[in-house]
């Protein structure tokens, strides 16, 4: 049932801890690694996790391997789905990990092949951190993995499964667009509005110098840790997972213009009705066990 | 040059903290507390960090007290700072610790007697519970404290500096109208932002059903601990920092505006300058020492 020999591609914090855990975990014998950059390529093969590692589209490791999975940025995805696909061998999987899901399906649809399960994820774990130094086997424990399928009835589907469990995870089927829209809302949308948010306070540094960061309160704290996170994964996030995206910000500037209106007119009954009804979803995601400490920034 | 007695107006989580560092940390010699809630005197009598506790204005107090600190609710501050001053000693000390100061100094100017020393303040330290059981006395340290005296150079501003940084805090000293300005930016509108976006997230509920709480990712889950903060207090605080409030307010939908469009054009060149603006502003807070683990959720 499991994988004996996995190719990952990408080696930065999310496949490197992929690639760190597959063994330990998963029962993979053979876990090959493969990065566009000489710099991420000796550092991996400094670190010591793969048995083999290479520069480039690595198309000898893709015809072996058993499983790949893309841990490319988002907007590269669907490229290298497009150049691995036809080298891959028979009767493997591919899957990747990329933050959004439709438009790469879409993108990738035309060179599927019958005889290779193509299985989309996306693994809801990280920290602010990239790079494959950044990365470490207990990554994906106790955190949600979503699974895109194509088709959920295919037997390679509860295989998949069963390697994102092996390295912690619980498993969620979900359509592409729900996940996008869900994730436009939970993960997104916050980082969109994080980054706009410190952008905001930057340009009123010339109003109130450097008390902001002298003074810098958990609320800006918070926000500023958010959008610490890698400038090109986000704008890549928000660009091919547009539809969803500009959907929730729109949604989200007119309650915060209501509230902005509920301000201007000393309205404060608005305000506390507004204020209330956030509260419960908060004790929802703490009686969840969503809110435990976790090692980092998820997305 | 310390305060010998003290008297504690509004027993909740700041005023209780105040309360239970003054003896051990600050020298002083009797604390006394006032609530006008009966269950608030009630439990602070029985956790005995007080040495006289009274339900109401508690006059009698406030006419031995060097120092009153009114711990209040921002919108009740000036109102009970009114009620007080005309019973207090010649030579006493009356503070706040209100999150905004411009509106609160404007209402009690009416009131104010020469004999007795006007000093509000703002401890920018706190955690998202309230009430007399989620005091303690180091919640203070190593935070800073803004003064925005009437007259920076009256000798008891020096005295009360020196009882908060007694409590282990860096003490400011600041125009209130620039206070606004700066809590605008860094706390009093990342947390308005939060009750929306948490609030547009429970809409989107209609959409996504319960996912929005089961796959919750950290930036969502940072804004609901945001959001958890006392709906009356920040109802409060908005209503009384309008003008600064609404100032940010604005600017951030601008921005974000700006970013909406771009991600709606496919301008990945604005979302990554703006995102990438944000980096150096999270890079000076770390190193100014305001990202430390703390207690909890200041504001
Ligand atoms: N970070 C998170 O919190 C998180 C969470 C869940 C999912 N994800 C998803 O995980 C994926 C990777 O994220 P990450 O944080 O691990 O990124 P990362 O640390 O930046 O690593 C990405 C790696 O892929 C390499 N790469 C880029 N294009 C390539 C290509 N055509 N062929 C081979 N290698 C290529 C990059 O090299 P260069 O540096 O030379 O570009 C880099 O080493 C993304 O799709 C992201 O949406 C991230
Ligand atoms: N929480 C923070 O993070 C934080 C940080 C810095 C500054 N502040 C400021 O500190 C002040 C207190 O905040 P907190 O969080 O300590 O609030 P809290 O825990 O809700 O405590 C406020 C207390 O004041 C009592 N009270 C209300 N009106 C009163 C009156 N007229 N006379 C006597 N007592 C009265 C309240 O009783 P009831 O429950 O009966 O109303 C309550 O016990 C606010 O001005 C706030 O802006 C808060």
């Amino acid at each position: 049932m499991s994988f004996d020999s996995i190719l990952i591609i990408g080696a930065g914090l999310i496949g490197s801890s992929i690639a760190r855990a597959a063994k330990s975990k998963a029962g993979v014998f053979t876990v090959w690694v493969a990065d566009r950059s000489a710099d991420v390529v000796e550092t991996v093969e400094r670190l010591g996790f793969a048995d083999g590692v290479a520069e480039g589209p690595a198309h000898h490791f893709a015809a072996k391997a058993d499983l790949v999975i893309l841990c490319v940025p988002p907007a590269k995805i669907a490229e290298v789905a497009a150049g691995i696909l036809p080298v891959m061998k028979p009767g493997a999987v591919l899957s990747d990990v990329g933050s959004t899901k439709s438009a790469m399906i879409k993108a990738i649809r035309p060179h599927l092949r019958d005889d290779v399960s193509v299985i989309p994820g996306h693994p809801i774990a990280g920290t602010e951190f990239s790079g494959p130094e950044a990365g470490f086997a207990e990554l994906f424990e106790n955190r949600w993995c979503i699974l895109t399928p194509l088709d959920d009835a295919h037997p390679d589907v509860a295989r998949l499964s069963a390697f994102w469990q092996a390295l912690g995870s619980n498993v969620e089927l979900m359509d592409p667009d729900r996940h996008d829209t869900v994730l436009a809302t939970t993960s997104h949308v916050p980082h969109l509005i994080a980054y706009t948010l410190v952008g905001t306070a930057v340009d009123m540094e010339t109003v109130t110098g450097d008390e902001v960061v002298k003074f810098s309160a958990s609320g800006f704290r918070d926000f500023t840790r958010i959008a610490a996170s890698d400038p090109v994964m986000w704008r890549d996030v928000f660009l091919s997972n547009r539809e969803a995206t500009l959907d929730v910000v729109e949604r989200f500037i007119e309650d915060l213009t209501a509230l902005k209106r509920a301000i201007r007119w000393s309205d404060g009954e608005t305000l506390l009705d507004h204020f209330a009804k956030t509260r419960d979803i908060r004790r929802r995601i703490v009686e969840s066990g969503q809110d435990e400490p976790n090692f980092g920034r998820d997305d």
